[in-house]
């Protein structure tokens, strides 16, 4: 069995900083730049820039670290990554392997940045496959996001690949959320156990045999309609599922966003457009992306965190603080412990790495 | 290869009652008697009511066929069909296969509709899987709503089923939103044909060698994000992922609705709520689903609608009169021509009768 990585903890992975891919992103390198500076000045987390010399703006005075080439948002993950060795994301991975930054920060094209980790880190022992946790919001429960996962990752899983998401994703819910022990559900088309693919049926009956052990609890399956209302802490499914459920999610909310914001705009509804934009902010605040710190890699021998395409200085502030945070806490090593099978027994069999990440961003 | 059913066609067609499941739905028998009434003084359309004799409340003189067994919301759907033959359900089938009804319309369990139908009515020749139908509005594109199938009648697919569908989704498209020459995509995590699974590639290839014939065009993937969007005409799918993204952008609609209700609600914004209502009015209407008339199960030898569970009595309404309008324009038929073979080829292989629809309701 491999072994994990040295990794240094308390203050030791304090000091180190977090590398941020300065090139990541839509509004690159201005925006994610301006968050690095934000997040350096008020929360003394340091940060290493990496990009190419000169084009990176006013840093600030950040220290950083030069990389020649940019991998794109249309670039092919697995192509860009094995050609372009000397880019920002790339370098960003490979600091995190050598030991020179505590995490990775990306806002850039999820499918390269997750190939670029997983090329560079490598996996944690006993993991099958790395799964993409996102979380979604439960805008008024009063509860933590509710972790997705796998959202895009692995087009195909296998039963075991559900059982480890699973079981990383419980991880995760207890590291990020604090949620101490968390509730995990299956996505699928019905509650009923006998509703879905084999490949639901099989994880069902893997989960209620008990899988997750003792710190967290299966509850069964839940259905698309149950986003947003906060009915479990993490909910698995294969990444091409997750992928089209989270896209479609995110879709309907911009769109009704879109079109409440259009009619409050009309000149007829000023004054009552005001009224009802200020009892509207905390709900649209809950729904915020930018808030979430981004997407998670999970089963990754190190942190990685991939921020939305569109991540404003804010955005990267969060990312940089939840890359940060998790890392210093140890969730690598929290990631491994919750996949080692309790008894000693052997990894799952089917350990075909993914070359290519099946979703691009 | 099976021959279709004789249909009667034009005034001996209109003159046939639509076989209403009388006891279907949450607010059956009350909401579903109510709705049979209006449509049938108000549009002229016969409709036979099926149900218990003398659980159906005040009938109104409707012509009725007396069913003694109920088909429950939580009744297991093939079972259910089984078990129950003198169900309204079942009956309801019955009559449109033996030519006693054009069509059927039940806004009860979906599985069940759809046990019962396929068991009663059988599938069109050359139909390897009937599929779900589901129109998804696109509210201020001007444009039809797009069609999804497969909305979760077959959780497992080949790629000769997802052709089906697509030919299938383009002949309902052509009949009931007269969209001569409809756009069919489909539903993957990239628009790049290189990504999704080896079902979607695999169907990608079949629909881009031209597997839609004349009367339809493919336009290639699409994203969960692109629903609403009025982005095609048409959406494939498996009936898997169909379902949770059907459920997923329901729910989220819902839950955005649930939110601006609440907060209109606030007492502090009585009169600016009131504009605002009046502004949100067309957009509501767009997105009611009672307004779609249900969905439609394609490639089952006669019509039949299934309405929401929820459905109102302007439901039945718009649901009878689609399930009217289209058999009497001859939607089996238009499906059967769409899957038959233009070169006379054989049946595409695979043909094993779903006997368990895959999603209830």
């Amino acid at each position: 069995m491999a072994r994990r990585r040295e990794r240094p903890t308390g203050d030791a992975a304090r000091s180190l900083p977090v590398a941020v891919d300065a090139m990541g992103g839509d509004h690159a390198p201005g925006a994610v730049v301006a968050g690095a500076r934000q997040v350096a000045d008020e929360r003394g987390i340091n940060v290493l820039l990496v990009g190419p010399e000169g084009a990176m703006g006013d840093t600030g005075g950040l220290p950083e670290l030069h990389a020649s080439e940019v991998i794109g948002m249309e670039d092919d993950p697995a192509q860009a990554v094995r050609r372009k060795k000397d880019s920002s994301l790339v370098r960003a991975a490979e600091a995190v392997r050598d030991g020179k930054a505590l995490a990775m920060v990306s806002a850039g094209n999820t499918g390269a940045a997750m190939a670029a980790a997983l090329l560079r880190m490598g996996r944690l022992p006993g993991v099958i496959r790395p799964a993409i946790a996102t979380p979604i919001p439960n805008p008024g429960t009063g509860r933590p996001p509710t972790v997705l996962l796998d959202a895009g990752a692995n087009a195909e899983c296998s039963a075991a690949m559900l059982v480890q998401f699973a079981q990383m994703g419980a991880a995760f819910a207890r590291q990020r959320y604090e949620v101490s022990h968390p509730s995990v559900a299956l996505l699928s088309i019905g509650e009923e156990k006998s509703k879905g693919t084999p490949l639901t049926k099989e994880t069902h009956r893997l989960l209620a045999e008990g899988a997750l052990g003792e710190g967290a609890t299966f509850v069964g399956n839940v259905e698309g309609r149950d986003f947003l209302h906060g009915v479990a802490d993490v909910v698995v499914t294969d990444g091409f599922t997750g992928n089209v459920a989270l896209k479609t999610l995110e879709g309907s909310l911009r769109f009704f966003i879109g079109a409440l914001a259009e009619i409050l705009g009309r000149p007829s509804l000023t004054d009552a457009a005001q009224a009802v934009v200020a009892e509207l902010a905390p709900l649209a605040a809950e729904l915020d992306p930018e808030a979430t710190g981004g997407a998670m890699l999970l089963g990754l021998d190190g942190v990685c965190v991939i921020s939305h395409g569109s991540s404003s200085p804010t955005a990267i502030v969060n990312a940089v603080t939840v890359a940060h945070d998790l890392a210093v806490a140890g969730l690598a090593d929290a990631v491994a412990d919750a996949v080692a099978p309790a008894d000693g027994a052997a990894v799952p069999p089917g350990a075909r790495m993914p070359e290519v990440p099946a979703a691009g961003r």
